[in-house]
């Protein structure tokens, strides 16, 4: 089965390429009824919306959202929801002296060895452009889930190998780098800012925290609320790894220190993550992605081209030198999109 | 849908809990004519068999597949190939006294509030017995890879704490924590040996090599070759993270120190751990995955039982103080599952 | 994707060959909580059971089902519920001088087209054989209707050139091929008698009337519910056509007299078969279904060998000369699977 | 799961209602490569289009095509091939008097029971204008076909009661109602406009022939060939049944009379319509559609009201007075859609 369609009773099917006519998203599995507020598709665009800062690409896209289906009279019907965002900014021009040769760190080459062609321009489909179709979607799950009170909040925990020392969500958007800590966001903005100027590239953590999801999610032994949400969170290019709760740093602890004990009131601690035997527990869901320095850089690099010929690499087009704070949004949206399907999922369990 | 199901175009079914009558498999898609050696079969779950050393479980199964459907004179047909393994050494007595109570780092909770019934019998479907049924699949599906030259080993990389200093694959099977460095596995036996006095566990990490795979498996944008593999491995109940390649530590890098550059030769580096943009490079793919130490213990923890009350809960079944040797075989049956459905799939597309 | 699998969030996978080792099946999506009462199931399996009238197959099979998991004190626990049926009666004997050619009719050659082996013996996995494991997990299904006053009743409406002149319900289970007309029960009898005595065989037309279907159930565009279940009945290997309400004889209606008019009192006519636009209406679902004659006879045919040599077949295994009576039960099982599944997934549209 | 993706490893989605912005197709498996030409989709969606002829609806719509992503330079790139075609002769405001009543014969009324609302212009979801997205990825799935030789032709068999005496192919696209046979043609023409004078509508038979399709497509138990092909049919609003092969006839024959012998040369009849255990013979592939007369009449008609109350129907909009025409071209392109996937998928099980 091809890869482009997530989910099973809330199901998203994306299309479009960085530089071809337009990028969308068909939602199938809208709850009929539900409010469809159009400020709200356009607010979580514009968290996503390319040259939205000086840490991210200076690519400008309005990314204006036109839905095509599925909603009569400001409502959902039902039927499936399309969603075309049109590319207005595309410098296709610019990858000329790249459309040939395999760019380091990107899926060029593996593009080429899949399908034997590819759209070469700004990557094709393997961009992180297609994510913005995922943002929209997930703004419709976000509106599904609003009646619930779940809050889905995803922040840079790390960047540029700077941490943030002190979490305070109110501060995630105050900031261009999306961290949770405004002493710790100034440090790494700093020193995005002086990678960029080498025409370099910073990587780091995501964090993502939900809260009040109800006890009984996730459908053991595949389909577990958090096998899902790792194959989400890692269908997304930049993201190398995903770890829930204490993650890896529960392989150093003994099961005494690492079970959580419960109490008449609840649980007494959460080294778990909020999911247990891949079912949620009603505790915080909490994990961190692994985000990978943007592998567009302008300095020199050795490759191949389509020939096998050796040569030199210098990416020219705009790209993001940390595309951290611009993948928030996204995890916050597949996290939605995940958890609106397993709610449905659930519900047919015990229909 | 539930999710009882793993993969596309080949594809398993698992059912059965920990002390009910079987668990087994069903695996639709095998190839017609892939040879099947039972031999084989027998081999992975000797490997994976409960009571196989004093660093696993003393629960004794001997764990015989008996195949119903699908093989014909030694061969397979290509309709589902059936397989049953009958619960023999069943202590559900043990279990009697936490038929209602919730065993803290177990799925017991979790699937009380998500089924309104649950089969307490050594944690019924949410047991690690469950996975010998993926690992009789995986021999299958290893037996269709044989062809191929693909090779698939997972390992102990870290237990308790203790690391590998030096990894050597030829020694994975010759110590009881298949540990790749024999001088770290004494340790490593030593301190899980010292926590299982203590009736304490262990955790660790396993780490995951596959060499040989052809470039242009995965299918984006969600079927990323490296977001099924991480389904897969997060679908296991003791797994809390994957990294590929570099991982986290990709994250305090720039992107100059992260790509992986091209020569004629092929790849210099390998830090993204064989996949790109979710298709593989042809590169060996590497991943590693935290093992949580194992929740039975027998020291005393607080919990409550079904009514709510607050209780003293002392797990005293037969369990692994440290589950990471027996994960082993799971990880690669996975692994192998994955890469089977994928070599389909790309033939699909191209077809 | 193999297709072993039918239904989404209930969901059944079946195996097995008429002469391996056994059929069976898993059940995925059971609610938790219902009730399992075995005695159902064996009144069904008896209801398909080979050798239980003389128009049926001389072939002794007890059909005894076992249950190996999914099922704890009584209840459905909603994880898979695995049965598996042995085969006892198996004289593969009797299929060796078939094994190298294409008996005409039956799906020899098209499945050594497919798959480039077989098992030959009974026809392997084409025989009907495999239905059994459809009517086990009808049974579960029927279970989960049960507190839902939905009523399937199938039934012989033609057999051997035959039409029942009266449909009454109660007269079904009291002949041997399952017509709701006792007096041309008798004449169908009589002829199928005939027929078997001359080597040949019967076809005919089976009805299914589902009763109490709350309007809302089908998933439009592709799965609506008489799609699904068009697909559910061609899926059975005897089955030539379908067709809903008027059917074939609506193509010669106008749009006037054909259209169900609605009075307060409800609909004032059902030419429709209680399905428009794909999704149920809360009237009567009505559907017809043609039955090939068997295609084993014993009387001389022609047809040729593995290596293309003209040959002449004559099948000499125990068969039914007339398929129909014993597909009644298959029906309703396949239709209540489909009910269950449309019901959960409606209820997921709607959580 | 939604019902509005179809397909496995060819596999569509669509979206979009009669009177919204836009319908559309996501097309996603197309063979990286497959050379894409925008006049052939033109073509189809030409054959399919309103205000065709006197015997379709006065609706007019061009159906231009706009291809969104999946084509680089003339060829499919293998990503999701996304096409959308804008309603622009929308009459909403005819709508307007039956906003709140429930068509006889329409899906007004399930529609409502399912979802709770409804965009009631048009039909919505429901209408015939959904097929529009059909053709147009059927032109994707023929154009996989082209190198290949598989023909598939649909024709108008049987309409307003009268039927083809001759089989011509040629002349299917030289009479305004696609039948086979000229005289015939001119006779069913002569009594559609009859009937929509009278404000009444006909309904029809339309044949299915597909050759040179190779032995071994069609997945069972449950995937089979055939009940995929009655799926896909039954999925259209207007079918009411399906035959294959001799179909409801071969109910009166007996084994001897329907098996299809073989010979050296090839197999001596085709009484089973190419596909026998659910796996094409290869022989020619023929099945019959019911189609009902078109439900939208101007004939006064006794319906309800959202509110319960009795009131007169009498329906306004532009519609056809005999579908049979018009669903000929979407009867192919479901055809080749569901050829296309098994081609896949039989590549796939082979791999």
């Amino acid at each position: 089965m091809p890869g482009n369609v997530f989910g099973q009773e809330f199901r998203i099917t994306t299309f479009g390429e960085s530089h071809g006519a337009a990028i969308g998203v068909v939602v199938d599995g809208v709850t009929p009824g539900t409010q469809i507020d159009t400020g709200f598709i356009r607010h979580e665009m514009e968290r996503r919306r390319p040259g939205q800062s000086a840490v991210s690409t200076a690519r400008q896209e309005e990314d204006t959202v036109e839905i095509l289906s599925g909603v009569f009279e400001g409502k959902a019907t039902g039927t499936p929801l399309a969603m075309v965002i049109r590319n207005r900014d595309a410098h296709s021009r610019s990858y000329d002296d790249v459309k040939d040769l395999f760019r380091p760190g990107h899926a060029d080459y593996a593009y080429q060895q899949k399908y034997g062609v590819r759209d070469y321009r700004g990557g094709g489909r393997s961009s992180g452009r297609e994510t913005a179709a995922r943002v929209a979607a997930g703004a419709i799950a976000k509106m599904m889930l609003s009646g619930r009170d779940i809050s889905i909040v995803a922040y840079v925990r790390r960047a540029a190998g700077i941490e943030c020392e002190t979490i305070d969500f109110n501060e995630i958007e105050n900031n261009i780098v999306r961290a949770a800590d405004p002493v710790a966001a100034e440090k790494m903005i700093a020193r995005i800012m002086e990678l960029k100027a080498a025409g370099n590239s910073a990587g780091g953590v995501v964090e993502c925290v939900i809260r009040n999801v109800p006890a009984g999610l996730g459908e053991p032994a595949f389909d577990k609320l958090d096998a899902d949400l790792a194959k989400a969170m890692l269908s997304l290019g930049a993201v190398k790894g995903i770890e829930f709760g204490d993650g890896f740093a529960a392989a150093d602890l003994t099961g005494q220190e690492n079970n959580d004990e419960i109490a008449a009131s609840g649980f007494l601690s959460n080294h778990a993550g909020g999911v247990t035997g891949g079912i949620s527990t009603g505790q915080e869901i909490i994990f961190r992605l692994a985000v990978k320095p943007t592998p567009s850089i302008s300095l020199p690099q050795k490759t191949v081209d389509i020939a096998g010929n050796e040569v030199e690499c210098r990416t020219v087009g705009r790209h993001d030198p940390f595309i951290g704070a611009r993948i928030v949004p996204v995890v916050e949206a597949m996290a939605a999109i995940v958890l609106v399907d397993h709610l449905k999922r659930q519900a047919a369990l015990r229909a």
